[in-house]
């Protein structure tokens, strides 16, 4: 296995924005008041800095979301990682604003706001804001992988 | 996108199984006690019936993990996942089965029993045994996606 040099910052961060624009999925980790954690995919929209989930209100991940506000998400291979801190603001779908309901359904050809099959309820959707971002591929590309940090880019 | 058919679960067991011996990466999250969540990458050994891991004792994850003794881990793609939920035991370096961890060491290259460069300490091992194990694809494969539950396999 060949392992490429460090990348820079402004290297990275460009691939995150990649990622963001281009990938359908984030693994999406939680817990709950009593530290038990959950770790799903779930499919997202990136708008307008923020990445938009829906999950439904009463699944483990919703609840998750809704009562604490943060998020850990991960996007990309193990080998190639994205890190996302961030904050969660939970939003009905009776309340979404249309663009991004539409939008939304428009990337994953599924329309949560019209979906009342799950047996956790109706969908609700979760915009993350994100505070922290690191990025690495292998053990030489941990110096230097934190690239934004309260919210701010560092690159 | 072409959706396939759902497996059955004897396919589905069939490729867990496959993953756990073949992969090197799983998705690893945790949560502090104040329900604080982390999600990294971490190499794994699958080695007797347990996932075994190696990160520092003085980290995030090496601390939930410890503490709490509970995990949840993915691996595989966010379109073809297999989701782990196991108890944890710890061991130090020091008290670790030599056999564990020379095949540690000659599966990754790497030996964390020689590594003390990270500042957050030496590294421990830690065996999770699975207690639960879901695998799915598609919305198709939802049905049916528990294959093992209390430890215990159901297909």
């Amino acid at each position: 296995m060949t392992v490429q040099p460090p990348r820079d910052g402004a290297t990275r961060k460009q691939h995150v924005l990649h990622l963001l624009a281009s990938e359908i999925d984030a693994w999406v980790a939680t817990a709950d008041e009593q530290g038990e954690v959950c770790q799903i995919p779930l499919s997202f929209l990136w708008h307008d800095g923020r990445l938009v989930f829906a999950t439904p209100e009463g699944s483990a991940t919703g609840r998750n979301l809704a009562r604490s506000g943060r998020v850990r998400l991960a996007l990309g291979a193990t080998r190639d990682v994205v890190l996302i801190q961030g904050t969660v603001t939970a939003v009905a779908s009776a309340d979404l604003e249309a663009a991004v309901g539409d939008a939304f359904a428009a990337r994953h050809t599924w329309d949560p706001r019209a979906d009342t099959a799950g047996k956790a309820g109706s969908y609700a959707f979760y915009f993350v804001t994100p505070l922290t971002v690191q990025a690495w591929r292998e053990a030489n590309e941990l110096k230097g992988r934190t690239l934004m940090r309260d919210g701010a880019w560092l690159v």
